[in-house]
């Protein structure tokens, strides 16, 4: 008999899934600016692993906890007293995270990770991976929701475009409506403002990062696939290392 | 002083409205196949007014109450016995309709009107009256809530088409992201099936009903701003009548 093929749907907030919506599928977290971006390029750096955590004093305390960690995270653009890196993606090179372990205080990609843990598995996404994400996808062909972190509870734009550029990248899956919702959109933006990075430009959040000196993250956030790799979220133990 | 532009944000199911996020502001219920699309008809034809009901037992009780009234509604495609109308759009014509109240058993749409009574005003919207509703909030000047049906509690694109088409028209309004990513999913949708009739046929509810025999509905409902009547849904007395 043949199976029939695997789906994708999308939630545009982790506020909006249901209960028993994530049961024996695999969720992507999105958090395109900047948290999965982020976690992506720590890890492609040979960061051992990251630990993200949605306060700046939870932080503290499991870099406190964890020996030979480095803290990271910002509030306003700027790291708070005692970390070591902000939450520039750019910031991650070999030099700064290579073999450490990264305590990352990020808000809603946190709260978007934790509250996708009923998950048979839980997956980091962004635009940078789309590509070795999407082919670990079709090969594991098991039914995937996309689950957008949006930013303090209100629905971005970017993450949305992000979810978009995956379900585009899931050939042979069967898209859903809220799944074509994000296609269409991210197709839809990359028109009207010429190109993937300008659409990711557009959006509210972006334009606060540009405010505050951070344009080149939104441009970085918005390169598509050029990341080989696949973080997975330990849900037992926090850890987010590469499949 | 210069008054700041008016917002509009927009949601994929009623589902997501936030506690308060209507206060103040015009909520735009929209469910494309049909109910909204239907009521906008039976209001152009002369309905004197139509009261929507979840239940098809509950539809029964209003109509038997209320002398004169027509029974409209249907389940699996089907007017149920003793129902005068099913929920097609085109057979709500002045001889089916004028002068009478239609009593409307609509699972989606009604639901989606009682989440919305948080708002100053709830209005009807659909793709057919889209430039005498746009016409109505510019002119209005607040703050609108475009409130998307869905179907079941999952989210349906031809609804998100038709919030798209709204922002589209909202000249002067400042779209946030919630809504841009309904103005960029109708744009997009648009473009990759080549009219906005195609687009509102690729959802899944649209596909359904036509396997239902009612393809001439859908592309009814994609009949982009025919119809000159905006009705507004009085949250007292349960009534839809055209402002």
């Amino acid at each position: 008999m043949p199976r029939r093929s695997p789906r994708v749907e999308a939630v545009a907030l982790p506020d909006h899934l249901e209960p028993g919506q994530l049961s024996g599928k695999v969720a992507v977290v999105i958090d395109v600016l900047r948290a999965t971006t982020t976690i992506v390029r720590a890890l492609e750096s040979g960061a051992s692993c990251v630990l993200p955590v949605a306060s700046i004093e939870g932080a503290r305390m499991l870099a406190h906890d964890r020996e030979g960690s480095l803290l990271c995270g910002e509030r306003g653009g700027i790291p708070p007293e005692g970390f070591a890196l902000g939450n520039s993606p750019r910031e991650y090179d070999t030099d700064a995270v290579g073999g450490r372990a990264c305590v990352l205080s990020t808000t809603n990609g946190t709260r978007a990770m934790h509250m996708a843990t009923g998950a048979h598995e839980v997956l980091i996404g962004s635009i940078t991976n789309a590509h070795a994400l999407c082919a670990h996808l079709i090969s594991d062909g098991r039914d995937v929701v996309l689950v957008c972190s949006g930013t303090d509870r209100r629905v971005s734009l970017e993450d949305c475009i992000g979810a978009g550029g995956i379900v585009e990248g899931l050939t042979g899956f069967e898209a859903d409506d809220s799944a074509l919702l994000m296609l269409r959109a991210m197709r839809g933006a990359t028109e009207a403002h010429g190109s993937l990075q300008a659409a990711v430009a557009s959006s509210f959040h972006a334009k606060r990062l540009a405010d505050l000196g951070f344009r080149d993250d939104v441009a970085l956030a918005a390169e598509l696939g050029g990341a080989g790799l696949v973080p997975v979220f330990d849900q037992a133990t926090g850890e987010i290392t590469p499949l």
